[in-house]
């Protein structure tokens, strides 16, 4: 599908992506570039790199796709640092778990070298780093790509055939309503989890010997790097803010109908609550 | 360890115990009695299960141990039915998940013919009914015994033992204890999850495309049994409403940090939720 694919930055998703490429036979050449010498040193003994050169304009020469793999405030800043150095009009992608932002700045950034796509691939964990990557990391899982009104729609094509090619599931929408939906299926829950584990924290120290399985469920997501998701928080402000304040109104909704004893009101919500998550399954 | 062990209402937990308790040879003797005529013509057939007399009465006869599994709003009414008809000083226990008005009204029913020890095994699941009963299912999960000043003490260290040997973690705390810790570490998560799937139900109806594994693991307490968890919450009504008011003022802490870019506040909270959830695994 592509003669040289570049990923940039390969933490869990990066060098996710290319074992998978590698092993689907989407790329005929990988180079993946790294900022610390000592990760490149690493990447010259794994079998899904081709190359892992010392400079991110080398990585990036004649390539037809490039892949920003970074933590979402560093995506748009490499976008720049690319963009004087591309020579082969590549279509330039991200993995960024917020878009409006990103898609609007990294076009513009890249608007007379490359052409830019937004992706957000929704196959992240709790676990990090280069060391966890798996070739099966995307398979059966969406992806967003977010084209808008400037975007090329030819690589917007390419990179929705090349999530699938990778084994997701694609869903195209703007980078706006992306940023809606995410607040609300992803960046809501993990506030959800993060506020009930430190609720708990202070006064349910032993919560290990107490806890069912279900609070380990409940609360899974909080254990993801604080540091990922406070710039999640600050790309997606203001649609959070939304999202949240709206779930407010309906946890109020419960907590009345608990202290009034309004019981039909609560087997109507938790009846909700089920018809939901039944549907997720 | 008994020689005539009873079950009464074999539904997911009390068909796993009758499982368990024939495979580890801890009774010799496992009847069973169900309300339903079909559901006894069922037990006729299961090898976990001697007898499944058609009255209560003659379920209880000669027994050492009935353990009352039917959902929390039916075991005082089923306390109060088989006391008088024991003849062997029987210790009673049930699996209610709420324990502060369980223990003192089916201790006070009992008092003349048997000896009542609270139990909660936290081993519950979003699936019920006999037919996902597993002989594991208390393996390694914890188990409130809940003795209060009435309770006979030989009575609790033998319940503590039989729920050891079914493989369970056996916790002891007082009822009222009991139901702050579950409040907090069962009921608010229950409430929260189904809270966040109810909110989600009327404008993320295609969720199933869009959310993430972090999304199932949030919500998938939601599924429960309304009937069910509607009556728990009925129960530890007050537990129930001091942590989600507790809770609902943490929330607040995070709307506030994000709303006025407090990002040093996001990091203390999301760090703190992380250590939780480490401390849980």
């Amino acid at each position: 599908m592509f003669e040289k694919l570049t990923i940039i930055a390969p933490g869990l998703l990066g060098a996710s992506i290319a074992m998978a490429a590698k092993e689907r036979k989407i790329a005929n050449d990988v180079s993946v570039w790294a900022r610390r010498e000592e990760t490149r040193r690493q990447l010259d003994s794994k079998d899904w790199c081709d190359a892992a050169p010392d400079t991110i304009e080398a990585a990036c020469k004649d390539s037809e796709c490039i892949i920003l793999c970074a933590p979402v405030e560093r995506i748009i800043d490499l976008a720049k640092q690319i963009a004087p150095e591309l020579n082969s009009n590549p279509i330039v992608t991200d993995v960024g778990s917020v878009k409006s932002k990103i898609v609007r700045e990294s076009s513009y950034a890249l608007k007379d070298t490359a052409r830019f796509v937004g992706s957000h691939p929704m196959a992240g964990s709790e676990k990090t780093g280069m060391e966890n990557a798996d070739a099966g990391l995307f398979d059966g899982r969406t992806c967003f790509v977010t084209p808008f009104e400037n975007t090329d729609e030819i690589a917007a094509d390419k990179i929705a055939t090349f999530w699938q090619a990778l084994g997701s599931i694609v869903l195209r929408e703007t980078p706006e309503k992306h940023d809606e939906i995410v607040s609300k299926v992803s960046h809501l829950p993990h506030i959800l989890a993060s506020a009930l584990a430190s609720y708990l924290l202070a006064d349910q120290s032993n919560a290990k010997d107490t806890c069912g399985n279900g609070l380990k469920d409940t609360t899974r997501v909080a254990a993801g790097d604080p540091a990922l998701w406070k710039e999640i928080i600050v790309q997606n402000r203001e649609e959070i803010l939304r999202s949240l304040s709206d779930f407010q109104d309906r946890l109020q909704l419960y907590y009345s109908a608990i202290a009034n004893e309004d019981y039909l009101e609560i087997m109507k919500r938790l009846n909700e609550g089920k018809a939901f998550r039944d549907a997720l399954d």
